[in-house]
């Protein structure tokens, strides 16, 4: 018998009151979403949290037992309610201590010694057993702990920090997805829809109504990690909106 | 003794793949964020979860009892991937069935019985003790179970749902906040920052760093339910700022 396709799988959690209370409007999750899903990793879950240190050490412990790969963004900056470091290491339960070589990488940045404040020097503790995460934008690091790997929350840095670790990430079968558009109402092609993914076994269907220039549609997405079978799904999807009397727009 | 300030407290769960997968950006967050913020209500969570009935129900069931409100967004529309009202029903260990209330609203709507199909009558299921949530957009409700919304995943859906039942929740002291912005590194301002929030008993302060014309910079936001004690802890910032050589910009 074949083996059943690879899965990989992540989280990721959110870090920061600013996020909860709408002051600043995340801008990482779907930059997250979108590259792990091109690297084969499926994202199962993502929690925001606010900067109390109970809140976060739950969701690291909760999530990093049950995914491959976890990933958080926010609180390793200089500031006092920065304390994403200090909660990671209480998550695995070990010591936190200033890494040596963010030292050096940051005593190269401020080479007057009164610009290397302390606030800065809170930007070199790792917890005791994590690797560092290049920053290429602005030097202060990320760190990863086993699978759970830090990063900065602004957006420029992250996506910096993402794309210096991408290359180790182990993904999974890539889980290939067509998606097919149609100015028919969900109520209408919910029903064929179903019996599609019951026809084609391997097949996962998804419909996402849309409101477009005041008219109902849906954009319906087919995934699979075979081809072949999803090409054989897409064909016959197509056939039923167009049955229905809609216009199948492949987007 | 006075009393302290009253709090209400909120969490949000977004449910569905597409969210996960990238293939749609989430909107609902940041305007459920705002919206409460403004209403007094602080939301301390938002988890999103996939299409998978045990991981909907834990999140449900973990959020409802630690906090006083809890909305969701997704998966109440027509198709079989629409399992968003039967996990609710679970999580409070009740029935399910269609409400005849919303089965009056959609027979309303679909005139002509063949356009009422068997996937919109979906739409009508509520599980029990559940309380209708208006819909002025497309006439579907939501629902509210006991201190549990359930509202749609279309923005303009959710929207007008939210604002629907949006005089029935309790808010608390609102937690005011004023906001002063300068071009100064985050690890120049952070020592004078916590020094700030430790001479002004009650005022919470947060740093948001910003990357704008290549420059670094950091939003410095001062919160708190006392308003005079908001304007003495702002005049301090503001006089800090300026002592470190930064042009204080109120936001």
């Amino acid at each position: 018998m074949a083996d059943g396709p690879k899965i990989v799988t992540a989280a990721l959690i959110i870090i920061g009151n600013e996020i909860l209370s709408g002051r600043t409007k995340d801008k990482n999750m779907g930059y997250i979403a979108d590259r792990l899903t091109e690297l084969g990793i499926r994202m199962m879950e993502v929690r925001v949290v606010a900067d109390i240190p109970a809140d976060i050490v739950e969701a690291v412990n909760a999530l990093r037992a049950r995914y491959n790969y976890v990933f958080t963004t926010g609180g390793i900056g200089p500031t006092h309610d920065d304390i994403t470091a200090d909660c990671i290491a209480q998550a695995f339960g070990v010591g936190i201590s200033e890494h040596p070589e963010a030292v050096k990488l940051l005593s190269a940045r401020y080479k007057n010694p009164a610009d290397f404040t302390e606030a800065r020097r809170r930007m070199t503790r790792v917890p005791h057993g994590g690797v560092l995460v290049e920053n290429p934008v602005s030097t202060a690091p990320g760190f990863r702990v086993e699978n759970v790997y830090t990063f900065a929350g602004i957006p420029a840095v992250m996506q910096a920090m993402f794309e210096s670790i991408a290359h180790e990430l182990a993904g999974g079968d890539p889980l290939l997805s067509r998606a097919v558009s149609a100015f028919l109402p969900e109520g209408i092609i919910a029903t064929p829809l179903k019996t599609i993914e019951e026809d084609h076994p391997g097949i996962e269907a998804g419909s996402y109504p849309f409101q477009r220039d005041g008219r109902f549609g849906a954009t319906l997405v087919l995934r699979s990690t075979d081809k072949a079978l999803l090409d054989r799904a897409t064909e016959a999807l197509k056939a039923v909106i167009t049955e229905l009397g809609g216009e199948p727009m492949e987007v």
